[in-house]
């Protein structure tokens, strides 16, 4: 089906060219000129300006645009922009990690205007090209049964679900991201506890590597850990520095809201924010109080 | 190859079926004559006494036997047992779930009397019947290399590894374990967020089964959360009070003994306790003290 695409990032570029591969009418803007030649290399059709591109999207029946863009202000503007320029009855889909209480809120926005708003949850990463994505879709069913034949292609075997309103497509994408956090996090500490066992110079690759065939812990996941200990199995080359990109928090934020105890969930978000310090006020508190109430030692800079 | 199995358990007795199945020439004991007799059927051959078992066994060039017993002193004591009467250049295969440095000792002991123990954690559960188990072996390697054609058969394609010295098997199983009580957890905690979610009414079973289609989250544990879903969606048959077997405390013994932060297998473990208890005296002290300092009412039994 024809289809237009904002942004060609890592995931946008990535979606643009296998719905070209499952000969979908790709029609894509994005901000480097370089990445939409590409795209029009391999059959897209490239546009220079949004502008443009909704001009096209215009002339469509029922024209639908996958926005892949970072999430936030980003997203929400050119949603909004969108929302005004594009048709009524136009198909909207905000792909990216936005939260799930602004899709609701853009989708009831767009709404005023006949746009249907779809949050699809993408999930992935660099490898959906290859296997496919893992899509959750949250808003109107009859703009999700249209866009189907481009979910389904997008989608490994199976991988793409209708949520339910507005946001739980969003919502669903958020606690998955959440629950990634706990799990890197499980694997993470064994493989530190493993690697403290001096006496056994346990071979890292080698245990992922069977951990990956007939274990209960196998997971996509154990699958990276093992490649990466492969290439490195000191990792050297990294820093313990650990970013996060927002869902982590959310899902936090949510277990608050809602009442539910989600410890580990939580604490595998606060060990990242430990990764970034060197040193943290915390433990300059904790060593000065050993100090105060029992004479023991402090290590001074 | 020729093999001796003791325990014909849930797990031992389906390792037998499967050896059998392998062709393998399979002699077995264990303390349910009826399940001796099903071995039977398939082909074994059953003793209901392990001296006959251990008399078959040492008319063998070199006697093999597989130990699948409770961990601790019923293992231990089968295994001291077979210590002195097998004879010299004889290979015992712990495949339960013992404590590694249980393992080391026994070794040594066994040792002494020139038999050889293999410690090989077993992973795969109720499923390693018919997808192959992984399993991690320690011992020595010339010993290892003679029941080869043994784990080859057991386990999934690319499933056994040896991991190095005597208890590096059993040690590298106990981080398995330790590392799926933080999976499980995560898995746990955000199923609990997406259930208290009433407004987006989310229907968990789908959410499991699109999340093991191409997500960064799919794994072993999480098809199985996919099929307990679609049987029951609420666990309505389910008490929320959930045991743990071991390996979970040793690994967070472990990471005590070598200094090592994991923070996430810990609480996950503790909040297995948790699980089991209706109250706890921590909250009861939390409640009266708010009660104390800041006149918070507190809920009288």
């Amino acid at each position: 089906m024809k289809i237009g695409i904002i942004g060609l990032g890592k995931m946008g570029g990535k979606i643009a060219l296998r719905l070209l591969k499952y000969n979908h009418e790709v029609f894509v803007y994005g901000h480097h000129r370089d990445k939409i030649d590409l795209m029009v290399e391999h059959g897209g059709v490239g546009f220079n300006h949004m502008d443009d591109l909704i001009e096209e999207l215009n002339t469509h029946e029922t024209p639908v645009v996958w926005v892949m863009i970072p999430s936030g202000d980003i997203t929400n503007n050119v949603l909004i922009e969108l929302g005004e320029k594009l048709k009524k009855g136009s198909i909207v889909i905000d792909g990216g990690n936005s939260n799930y209480k602004e899709s609701v809120n853009t989708a009831a926005l767009l709404k005023e205007r006949s746009i249907n708003l779809l949050d699809i949850g993408t999930s992935g990463g660099l490898w959906g090209f290859e296997n496919g994505y893992c899509l959750m879709a949250g808003g109107e069913r009859e703009s999700f049964d249209i866009v189907t034949p481009v979910l389904k292609d997008l989608s490994a075997p199976g991988g793409y679900e209708y949520m339910g309103r507005s946001g739980s497509g969003h919502f669903v994408k958020m606690i998955h991201n959440g629950i990634e956090y706990g799990m890197m996090q499980a694997y993470a500490e064994g493989f530190e506890i493993l690697k403290s066992k001096g006496e056994f110079h346990i071979n890292l690759d080698k245990v992922a590597n069977v951990w990956q065939h007939g274990s209960i812990i196998e997971s996509f996941l154990l699958n990276l850990t093992k490649d990466m200990f492969k290439d490195d199995p000191d990792l050297s080359r990294v820093k313990g520095w650990v970013e996060d990109s927002g869902e982590g928090r959310w899902t936090v934020l949510e277990a608050l809201e809602n009442n539910v105890s989600a410890p580990v969930i939580t604490l595998s978000l606060m060990q990242r924010f430990r990764s970034r310090k060197k040193e943290t006020f915390t433990d300059k508190v904790l060593a000065s109080l050993r100090n105060e109430f029992g004479g023991h030692s402090i290590k001074e800079k």
